[in-house]
């Protein structure tokens, strides 16, 4: 037992030889070097391995839009082309409308190819090419002087979604507000993109420029669509989803002001452009009205719109004791354990592995 | 000093004797072929090592609902029974409409338990059960011949929600049409969901199918419900939440067919099936409309929907020089590590290391 | 070849001397406890690296606001006050409102700075102070008593937003009711945020509290502000965005017990707090309503509101033989490595590595 307790804490080494080879000497020294040179300029300085990092950030987004556009000789305002009103990350602005007004729940002839009517199993039907989305009532009757289209059930008159509409131009000058606070809930830090440079008369004036205005929040809608590298009417005619994206990438050993946002813009369903199948952007909605005798009527518009997406995204580091430990012994191990390697290798059976492995540990 | 270069370039390997013991040796190649193995079958092949992955997709999601049903003799369409209607990823169906007409601000007797007019510090009051969620005014007041109810202030007549009606059947029918864009920035690579397989004629009759046409973006509801192991019916009635999954697993080196959309289905509020309290979703909002004298007026409307949410996810990798050799120095190293490891073990004194340890190193 | 085969089965270790050094002994063995502690106290106590981890947890949220309130005269339920009105995950809580009623398309005086004719190229132009974002007309007209200015066209008459008006006090007392379920995908595991010890009479009841009511899911808006350390009379004039965080940190293997969820709040513009530009959060909207004779006319709604993100993140763990077992040898080979390693070092030229070296590697 004594013995075991002596052993414990007896010390044994290697019995070791010294070859005085420069050749191999050089080349050991020169792998120690390889990976003394990727520890520090790879994992340290690069990977900056001294930090924990916090990629959760908790973001808040408001925006608000501002301009006003004529749109058959109407003027639009915010809550008229902006939807969801709210305010949120994710928002429209309507550039093109094609409304049917007062429609009422009836029987109208459907917007489609002309019928004709027919006779299934001793019955009149109507006869049409493929269009059968509506609840049909299965009459031909009058659409308009030139043709007769298969009668249907629902709100009428149906919409026709085929009428060629121009775009609002002015949406183009409409400028995007957009405020965003962010947190870092492992360092509890707090930051918005109004930088502290940012002054009320600054941004009451400024529009966000890539080059000297890269911290402004006002962004021009044209702009935007820029960056992206779209073309506006193009946009404006199909409609499309636009990506704001802000990324926040933070080095708070290195104080305040390297932590500011960096904007990116990119258009999000880039298929659409490619793709002839459903190209663009648009939706349906109705306003509901009521006549004095309570009937109702609506109004349905099929909007094509602009979606604008704000993406925020952040990356914050802070130099932490346990991670640069952990790198560092890894560092020095590593170091020691090669030029041990190595000795093994030399001493080992050549034949026993392939070439490869002596490259990998420098030795041959 | 000198002595310390000429130090510094020889180089010094431990002297070792060769032990010609079958039994250890073999045990020794077998741990490192198990290394080997571990590293190739694992680390290579199946975590692809040897690859930067992108997991931070970028992705757009446009939806559109087809289909018409008839609720109440009327024939409603997408404008009437989807909200939001920006066609963004989340958005409801509504399945089931409480409506209550013509509510103006007012006094009425709330709906509610019966009560009886008591004198509370020599006042009269209104008591009843509890039922306190309305601004009572304290009078008890008849509602109809049976009852009397708490008169209370408010928008008037009170909405009875205990009415017993069927969901719109035709809702199972309807399509849900999904555009999903893609995009990995940092392989700058961009796809959808509309795969080059895929032409619009395809697309104009297809129905999504989990064997035949597995890339089809159109969903019919009962499909996506069936495909979550729901009861379209009971979902229906109470209203739920159903996740519709998009998973990008793509492996870039080999080629643009491997990386496609795989769906998946599931009931996101799982927790309401087996809780009795507040199953399923539901909703109020109003529609407001004006008399000629300016006076505004409501309808209520309680909505029991079907909530769908798009989630995509993503994860693409491509070959990329640094983890490669990173992970083959870490094959190599622990190769050549263990083999000498060994050697050491059975220089070891034997008493001061539990035996877990002489297994884990492959000794004994 | 055949003495390869040999070769290949022989087993080759370093010849060793025992140094009775009971110094060099120690610190010998005070390295490993290091690293054995430091395996078995961080990496598998504290990161609990015997588990694999599933942090993409699927979540749906539903949300239900209950409550009534009293501004100007008229009594406010969910459908006035809430927007979105689906109960998602983010919703707003109306708390002023700035209304303008019977808009119509038009001309009218801007509500702005006073203006004056002045002739520029010989016409008549208004001219005003900075006070450009609507389309004008070009003329300078009465807008009351006391001043001129320039005349617009759009939605008449303008609104009026400066006006002083009261939050709704009673908002503090209402209760938002939160219902939440998750799906760790890759444990298949479901749960939701109402505790099978949660029952139907309890929560009709209860009202969230951090210490007797940590698992209740209703919660009074006031106590939520409280909590994310707000003022509510401030945020209730100004507006702003609190965030509902549901942390869901489960240990799958101790029990269904251990997996249950963590309410926090935060304020999430806090950048609004400290800064003087446009603190708050308010948007715009409108409802629209239309005359027998047809023409549209809106009331423009300019509302203040309270808005909650709920957000849930998750991370879940379970046993699993592969990271275990790399995670043991890792432990091991480093201590083996380690020991080893000291044998190399003192068996080295000294001069050759700096001093950080020699500690790191715990001998000298």
């Amino acid at each position: 037992m004594w013995s075991c307790i002596t052993d414990f804490f007896t010390y044994e080494t290697t019995k070791s030889v010294v070859v005085k080879s420069w050749t191999i000497g050089i080349i050991n020294r020169v792998v120690q070097l390889l990976i003394i040179a990727y520890f520090i300029g790879w994992v340290f300085v690069h990977e900056k391995a001294y930090q924990v990092r916090d990629t959760a950030v908790e973001s808040s987004v408001m925006t608000k839009v501002k301009g006003f556009g004529i749109y058959n000789n109407r003027v639009m305002d915010v809550a008229d082309y902006v939807t969801p009103t709210q305010g949120a990350s994710v928002f429209c602005i309507i550039t093109k409308l094609i409304t049917t007004e007062n429609q009422v729940q009836g029987f109208c002839p459907e917007v489609c190819f002309p019928c004709a009517d027919v006779v299934l199993s001793s019955q009149l039907v109507c006869h049409a090419a493929f269009c059968t989305n509506w609840i049909p009532t299965g009459k031909c009757v009058r659409f308009n002087d030139t043709m007769k289209t298969c009668q249907i059930q629902g709100w009428c008159p149906a919409e026709i979604d085929y009428i060629k509409t121009e775009p609002m131009k002015e949406v183009e000058n409409f400028t995007i507000f957009i405020k965003n606070s962010i947190r870092f809930p492992l360092f509890d830090y707090t930051k918005g993109n109004f930088l502290p440079t940012i002054n009320k008369s600054y941004i009451s004036s400024c529009n966000f420029d890539m080059v000297h205005h890269k911290y402004c929040p006002i962004f021009r809608v044209g702009d935007v669509i820029q960056y992206a590298q779209q073309d506006f009417m193009k946009l404006a005619h199909k409609g499309g989803v636009i990506g704001i994206k802000i990324a926040w990438m933070c080095d708070l050993d290195r104080g305040d002001e390297h932590c500011s946002p960096s904007y990116s813009f990119t258009r999000l369903d880039a298929m659409s452009q490619n793709n002839s199948i459903s190209p663009g952007y648009n939706f349906r909605f109705a306003k509901y009205y009521k006549m004095d005798n309570g009937t109702d009527y609506r109004t349905l518009v099929k909007a094509f719109a602009i979606r604008f997406d704000v993406l925020v995204n952040g990356n914050a580091g802070k130099f932490n004791m346990i991670p640069t430990l952990i790198n560092m012994v890894a560092a020095f191990t590593s170091v020691g354990v090669v030029s041990l390697l190595q000795g093994h290798m030399t001493a080992m059976p050549r034949c026993t592995l392939p070439t490869a492995f002596w490259l990998a540990t420098g030795d041959m």
